[in-house]
């Protein structure tokens, strides 16, 4: 069966998460139930496998999955009619390339990259209400920094990830993780890690936030690796400021860089 | 009576446009009302000075406006009270300072500035949507940069307006006019004037987007110079793409560009 990797974007805030609920709309839902009128029912089980779920709330700039279909289609009328099916409703797929068989859009990825956007300044912003978080108070950037460098490496985040992680083993590596004031105010934390677990980047950024407000210093960090207790680490930031940007496949770049169009995507 | 500066963001689609209407939710009614609660009702008459009408969807990150008090305030206090009546209804005060009498939000101002947004890619946006506008073929660079420069300098705008607009005199002086690619499949078209007309920035960028599809050359604004008709120009851009996001006051600028606090705004 001919195998395509999707690029998608979507509005977290439309969907409950990304995997399939019997009652709930999500991304992985919505498209499965797209593919079936694109196969116009001749290929009534379609599934869908994300490199990872996301929350509700959170959003994707560039999540990746991966569908078998039952035979080859053009590439580009595949993406133009899972648009054409989804218009509207807060997903959008950015591309679509044929991949070998032994690609998985989970198990073949070997890091992923979110972005948190915070806003900092005291007014609110109508143009990234759910968009970023507002953070209304002064941060001190250099406890932010040190901070952020601390979770970097091989650590047991048990005082990082939400009482719902059913991960056996809760020690991962953050390869990166930086906080770069933008324009407007907007802060970006940038964390990339193999594998993440459940509300690990959420309770990373809300942790940062804590620290930059003074509420506690940059070594908590360190006491929460050892306490391995959620209670000693800050608060959960909210979903809408998460931004699922990357995934990579060291295996497969070459090939799955390629977009549907060499000057025009 | 003490005058105060106020700079403003508004998502423009939670608007019927900038200026007061008797049926319809507006940016200046909806700010007028705030200051009437923010008064407690004792000064019933608040009249926000806008220094240009936006129409509906249209955003702004900068709009510049001027109020009269009948007694001096606090200017952080006076942001905070106006942002707290507003909360959630698509507005923003971002900054407030106090400015001498001589100063006007619209006969003050030396220029304007204007971002239009595009997002130059097959596969719609949906963290964009009703953000940017959607233009899903590839553009003609070459052509796109000779035509923003064209409309750069003095002249009669009269092919680039609104049947509406009742400005006696066409003709504009165009100090700016670029565009430049952002990442993500974002173009950014920068436009800056003392004053324009109505829907002035709107007809130029719709009619920079007919010239990179090919609709016509860029000569074509040469020629819409000389016919002064709407007919000869492009299409009229959505409004949902349009930021107002600087206006400059040259004799005012060093006492307004103090921001309420020194270092955290």
């Amino acid at each position: 069966m001919p195998r395509y990797r999707l690029t998608i974007e979507y509005d977290g805030l439309k969907f409950c998460g990304w995997q399939r609920q019997s009652n709930a709309v999500t991304v992985q839902g919505t498209l499965e139930e797209a593919l079936i009128c694109f196969t116009d029912g001749q290929q009534p089980a379609c599934h869908i496998y994300g490199s990872g779920r996301t929350d509700t709330g959170v959003h994707a700039t560039g999540q990746v999955a991966h569908v078998d279909l039952d035979r080859p289609v053009d590439s580009f009328r595949l993406r133009a009619g899972l648009n054409a099916l989804t218009r509207n409703r807060g997903v959008s797929i950015l591309n679509v390339t044929p991949v070998p068989d032994t690609f998985h859009a989970r198990f073949s990825a070997t890091k992923r990259y979110y972005v948190y956007k915070v806003l900092n300044r005291r007014a609110p912003s109508p143009l990234y209400e759910c968009r970023a978080w507002h953070v209304p108070v002064p941060l001190n950037w250099d406890e932010v920094h040190r901070g952020a460098s601390l979770f970097e490496g091989l650590h047991d985040f048990s005082a990082f990830r939400s009482a719902h992680c059913s991960a056996p083993n809760p020690v991962r590596t953050v390869d990166t993780c930086f906080a770069e004031r933008q324009a407007n105010d907007m802060v970006y934390i940038h964390v990339q890690a193999r594998a993440f677990l459940h509300n690990q980047v959420r309770a990373m950024v809300g942790t940062l936030m804590d620290i930059g407000r003074g509420r506690f210093t940059s070594d908590q960090i360190l006491t929460c690796f050892e306490t391995k207790d959620r209670a000693s680490a800050g608060q959960t930031a909210p979903p809408y400021g998460l931004y699922f940007t990357h995934v990579f496949y060291e295996q497969f770049d070459e090939k799955d860089t390629a977009a549907n169009e060499a000057s025009f995507v």
